[in-house]
């Protein structure tokens, strides 16, 4: 059994999906959105919620696995660098309890949710809500989140089935 | 009296310097470089390096204030990215112990230590040298987050002489 917390990074909106693997069996567990943007906050402020916001999550949750969207990179050096500040904020959240990180990109989680790596947000949205039985689409962030989380999963299976469901230990923990 | 921690951020190299100021004089406490970039660490442990650095400097020199300097932007969004990461690591050790952080430019420092906003490195180093007295001239990391906090110290006693020198409390801190 492990827990698995998806994070998708953004400077304004950070989606974060928490699910339960279990013999290849996935549970959802939670997922949301922590909002950095509020009128007036400086950027500090914004990285503190970020910072707070994913150790809260890994409190509440004690996930055994770390996963975070690669960014696309776009062309933009300022946002870019925003960008950078907000993944850096929730990755040292992570990295300070001790969690291994896994880094997936957009096209990797496309490919591992819905099979093709060229699939659209909603194609997204729809694969989680069917791979997790949920009553309804998840929204945009928390989708996205999930489909990291679920990438996580699915990797790790593939390289548990290619080494005959060997257990591994990394950095101390059992996966 | 308020002790500065100064930081130039850097995804390799963090820049760190810390002063005290009383009574309009400035004391040397220490300075240095996190350095970030060990061959075949991955991205969350080189961040973690940052983070967990920033939050010793912080248990060790106890400082009332953080000051980072702003980063210089270049064209590629791919250094803009992990220069952005390298910051947020460190601005949220910052914030985690309830430090105010402050920002300036690199135009703002050069013109609050060296006089001019179009000064070089070198004359940054010679002017930090001078002013803290040191025996000799810092590396230029640390030479450029000295100055960080010699900028804000600087601008700190500006807007206390504009105030009449009154003291302020902010995020329950006297400054």
């Amino acid at each position: 059994m492990a827990i698995i917390l998806g994070i998708d990074p953004g400077s304004r909106f950070t989606g974060y999906g928490v699910i339960k693997k279990e013999n290849n069996k996935f549970t959802y567990l939670g997922s949301g959105c922590i909002k950095a943007l509020s009128q007036g906050e400086d950027l500090a402020s914004r990285l503190q919620t970020i910072f707070a916001g994913v150790s809260e999550l890994i409190i509440q949750f004690k996930p055994d696995m770390f996963a975070i969207e690669q960014v696309f990179m776009g062309v933009n050096p300022g946002g870019a660098l925003k960008l950078g500040q907000a993944r850096g904020a929730a990755i040292v959240a992570a990295t300070n309890t001790g969690l291994a990180i896994s880094e997936y990109s957009a096209r990797q989680i496309k490919q591992a949710v819905v099979g093709t790596g060229a699939a659209d947000k909603s194609q997204v949205q729809h694969m989680v809500k069917t791979m997790l039985k949920l009553p309804g689409t998840p929204q945009a962030d928390a989708a996205d989140a999930l489909a990291v989380a679920l990438c996580h999963a699915h990797s790790h299976t593939s390289i548990a089935i290619l080494a005959g469901q060997a257990t591994k230990t990394v950095r101390g923990r059992l996966r």
